[in-house]
């Protein structure tokens, strides 16, 4: 393998590539990259035990002067190429043994693992796919994700549930103490589904999407998905086991609904959550949401050992309903809020202890749910 | 204990008590900072084995409606003060117990220390000062500080040392390995001293000084150094010990001196740096620089593992003199290049195992000087 390629170009690719190494894998080979030139074009591809990511360099952006494979040790090569500041690189493999990156200045010889131990990568069939824009795909993850488990306790639920009703995609996360839930429409029509995306894939998925515009091609299988979009395969397993159905658990009449300026409820939160105990299993923070009698609302929090915040926010609207007081996490509340993106905020109440629906009128596809916690305050 | 005052105002005094703070500590009573109105003026305190800081808020920026003392969880105080949107704040203790903190809008109760539990602070007597700039007290510390030993193996190395002849002072700091050194010329003539302040200190002093232009007022006890400056008393403990004489390690004669562009110099070592193997007790990167029979310099590495790297800079100057091949730690040399402040810096060198020198022609007072390793590359 012998080839010459711009500084950039191979930065980009590795800059993507770098999000499928492990973070740590007893399986020494999944910490290298795999280099491939086939049919003039060079392939690159990195994987751990959830995903696997390939992106083609094709023929017109590098200058080949011998075929071959490598398996190169992934953080190195990638901080080499970062450091480099010479414009062209040359990639030498020496006798299947030392790849010799060169540039204006610098050499450097690399020991390189071998290429035949990688564990072969079955990419996804590329027929039927569904598109998304990726703008799109973007929100339906922000919007959910940062609700799902933490733990592996119930493992289906450190996933996403993506469900499609043929014109129609679902994203669902819980923990089973909150849920978000996002709903988009498509601009055709596909065959149904309902899968289950790792958490920890989306994450990655994310950080390569978030700032394109383009439209991605999404395939299936039986356990995987595959994302495709500019020269990028993105594939990821899906988890194993039925998801809950959650609808029955969302309400639907609410006699109190508070109307609040997004901004300054976020801020109340973060103030009035300073002093608030930690939940010793989730380590939440615990802080009480009272409706008074004059129509104002308080949010306060009690800590035994520091001292106690109140703080009172004039909901943007009249509040029509009984008072009410309920106790919840201000993480769980935080979260739900910081993803709408509408100057107000709905909060909606069934009962004290029920759960209670944080949206947006002008998000009517988004809708996020906490479970309230009994409280002594 | 009752006083309205303005956030900003007080903010900005937290900033500064919050470096007193001790990041550990088995002593509760310090994680506290005391407020203590005396004469119409706010005093704040904080302080930890090491160093103690005082800031003095005077009467016509506080508004005091009851005179008293308070001992407040620091933390917690100085994050509710930093997240309060509101113009003002008062302040007011109740029965000695609970200190409320009001806004337009908030309202903390905090639970607060027996302040009388609370270590008295002696600060040295105020007469006599030393006057330095803040800037060039920052550079005295930032130009050699780096250069104090991490273990407290010898403590007294964990300082630097500070000596005055009179009109010119000398800070030195080595970690037995390397050492850096800086003089300045005071404006008038002191009374000479020799001391050494824990590098600690002395990175909270720069946090502290950094961005002023503030003439320093310094004053010196057995013990203790005083740094005093706008609202602020900075005071830190001295190291103990005979800290060691290092002018005699210094060589005087260079048989080969080379010009290196600063940021080249750096670049190079940044990259080559990457495959280099640490060195097991320091945890430091050994590199080898060998100046070629063309006078071009190679710097290199070595790396049984992952592999080898190897690039050629050329000096900006001609090199007079023998060829050389000298191995040492990466990581001191970039540290010394670093904070050099000219386009070019100098390697003087007398033999291959013997100590050698970093400097520039254009800050004559200033100078590094690094150990090499024995290697076998």
């Amino acid at each position: 393998m012998n080839f010459t390629i711009d500084r950039n170009i191979l930065l980009e690719n590795l800059n993507i590539i770098t999000r499928g190494l492990p973070s740590k894998t007893p399986m020494p080979h999944l910490t290298g990259i795999k280099l491939d030139i086939i049919d003039g074009d060079l392939y690159i591809l990195s994987s751990n035990t959830d995903i696997a990511i390939q992106t083609i360099i094709t023929k017109e952006n590098i200058d080949i002067k011998e075929n071959g494979s490598v398996l190169v040790p992934g953080i190195v090569f990638i901080e080499i190429v970062k450091k480099i500041n010479s414009e062209k690189i040359n990639v030498n493999l020496i006798e299947d043994k030392i790849l010799i990156i060169k540039t204006d200045r610098s050499e450097f010889k690399l020991r390189v693992m071998d290429v035949f131990d990688y564990p072969s990568i079955d990419f996804v069939c590329l027929e039927n796919p569904l598109l998304i824009q990726s703008s799109t795909l973007t929100s339906l993850i922000k919007e959910t994700s940062f609700a799902t488990a933490q733990t592996e306790r119930r493992p289906i639920l450190t996933g996403v549930n993506f469900t499609c009703n043929g014109s129609e995609i679902k994203a669902i996360a819980t923990d089973s103490y909150r849920l978000s839930q996002k709903k988009i429409t498509l601009d055709e029509t596909y065959s149904e589904f309902n899968i289950v995306i790792p958490n920890k894939s989306l994450n990655e998925l994310l950080r390569i999407v978030e700032n394109l515009n383009e439209v991605i091609n999404v395939y299936f299988s039986n356990n995987k998905v595959l994302f495709k979009f500019k020269n990028i395969l993105f594939q990821t397993r899906l988890l194993d086991g039925n998801y809950p159905d959650t609808s029955r658990i969302i309400p639907q009449d609410f006699p109190v609904i508070i109307k609040f300026n997004r901004n300054d409820l976020l801020e109340t939160l973060d103030r009035v959550s300073l002093l608030s105990p930690k939940d010793k299993e989730n380590n939440y923070n615990i802080i009480v949401l009272t409706l008074k009698k004059d129509k104002t609302v308080e949010i306060s929090t009690t800590n035994l050992e520091i001292g106690d915040a109140i703080e009172t926010i004039t909901p943007c609207e009249d509040v029509e309903g009984p008072m009410i007081k309920v106790a919840f996490s201000s993480k769980y509340l935080t979260d739900a809020v910081r993803v709408l993106n509408s100057d107000k905020v709905n909060i909606k109440f069934t009962g004290e202890t029920k759960p209670f629906i944080i949206d947006s009128d002008e998000e009517a596809n988004v809708l996020h749910l906490i479970l309230p916690v009994r409280s002594s305050y």
